[in-house]
């Protein structure tokens, strides 16, 4: 029987029958039902088809080690965020997106370390604890801590003015489950325009700036990890992040503080900016 | 508002609305939707969804200037094919996959030529017509052909062996609309497995491989182009192709010839293998 529009679909899924793999061989007969199903009502010409084709080898070949160009896309389409959202586990600090910037491993650092290796913009504190869901506090819980700096860069955008790891730390929460560094106040910044998912935010008009945050990954023992960020209250852009990552109660105060006593135990002069906060993780199920 | 599960597809969308171009902003808010429902029924885990930014890297990356591992990827899940199908004008020859070995131009012949360059298997006269739907000749119709050799590898994929335009040639019909060249019978083959897109197959217990054919593009004045193959009748994986580009109506005889006659007007000695079939474009709609 001859492909038609209406038995293309079932061709493309028998192909697929004997796939050993019974989760790889779901996940195939779904996005095959989608993708036709996408393609047989957009009816795409040869020409767009063709110009969805480039697109797509575009963004392959703009990634390198230090640039992931499809995860980008994936964050501009919300899908990142749409996996994130359908894998979160009740009951913690809410997840948001990796994003496309956890490529390099963070360096291990003490608590109460810098994590600006620079030292150009005004010291910020960040301090929480990691807890259990019932509050019980989780010491050496790991706590992976990457952020862009005052100007909107990561480290791995500008490797000719910040050192490898600036803006990056690996911490150990202590006995009290207590994590604490010193940084920046992250800016709000653009997410890469140069290459085709900015061509895409240009073609559609879409800002391409996220808000301000830090991002987190925590792990604890018995624990599910929590991949998330922490939002710069008074950022611009919260309403409109370019890769739709906000959640309110993801917002914290990063006030100025003249805490003598803080500033000491941190080893910063007062005023300083100061963000207080807790991440919660659920039990790892049984 | 947070985004949820619930409002994602319509958060996304909504960033769209302000794209100037009315058929991009269509494209990307069917796309959204029918990306979204993907999503959400195949509840992809996190690492899932890493594995398959990976697996979309790796195919841009394949690519190269002699080879469209995208295309690859959109010919083996039937994309490609239905795309050509729902945009096939009826009435005429039925069109197929472009698929991914026209990215070189092919080199304007005689007709009459040889577009096997090396010589060393039987040789094989191809001719035809070219038609408008209600018969009537088409002279001086663009006829863009090209084929693997008998071993069932394309110029670009054989530098060292073929040299550059084997396999391939650009005609004109002549005053009565008539084609015809030299060739050889071209081999099945298997599609480029060394990539991703053969990574796919062999997870999936796919064989890789596609029947016999020659690949066409025709123009006429008037006339809607036309993107098709010609089948060789005894070709293996006739009902299998790994691509899902075989129409019935597509299959020709290539047959072995005693024709004292033809051989001569053909430049071959007899015993010579072929094919003889017409190529039928319907007018351009006013």
């Amino acid at each position: 029987m001859d492909f038609t529009e209406h038995t293309a679909t079932e061709a493309v899924q028998n192909s697929f029958s004997e796939t050993p793999d019974a989760r790889l061989r779901e996940l195939l007969n779904t996005l095959t039902r989608h993708l036709h199903a996408f393609v047989r009502e957009a009816r795409p010409s040869v020409e767009e088809w063709e110009r969805g084709i480039e697109f797509l080898t575009a963004v392959g070949q703009a990634c390198t080690d230090t640039r992931q160009e499809f995860v980008l896309l994936s964050d501009v389409l919300g899908v990142s965020m749409l996996v994130e959202t359908l894998n979160e586990q009740e009951g913690g600090t809410e997840s948001t997106v990796l994003g496309p910037f956890h490529m390099v491993e963070s360096p291990p650092r003490e608590l109460g370390d810098s994590i600006d290796l620079v030292g150009e913009a005004e010291p910020c504190v960040v301090s929480g604890r990691v807890l259990s869901t019932d509050g019980t506090p989780l010491p050496n819980a790991e706590v992976d801590v990457w952020q862009c700096d005052e100007n909107g860069f990561y480290d791995v955008q500008r490797p000719d003015s910040q050192p490898p790891g600036n803006g990056r730390g690996l911490f150990r929460t202590d006995d009290e489950g207590r994590f604490r560094f010193r940084t920046v106040v992250p800016s709000h910044y653009p997410i890469p325009t140069d290459g085709p998912v900015g061509q895409l935010l240009k073609a559609t008009r879409r800002h391409p700036y996220r808000p301000a945050h830090i991002h987190f990954i925590v792990r604890a023992d018995g624990h599910v990890p929590l991949t998330t960020h922490i939002f710069v209250a008074d950022s611009p852009y919260l309403d409109s992040d370019a890769v739709f990552a906000v959640k309110h109660s993801l917002i914290v105060d990063f006030a100025e503080s003249h805490d003598e006593a803080a500033a000491a135990l941190n080893g910063v002069e007062t005023p300083f900016r100061h963000a207080e906060f807790d991440l919660t993780l659920p039990r790892q199920p049984a």
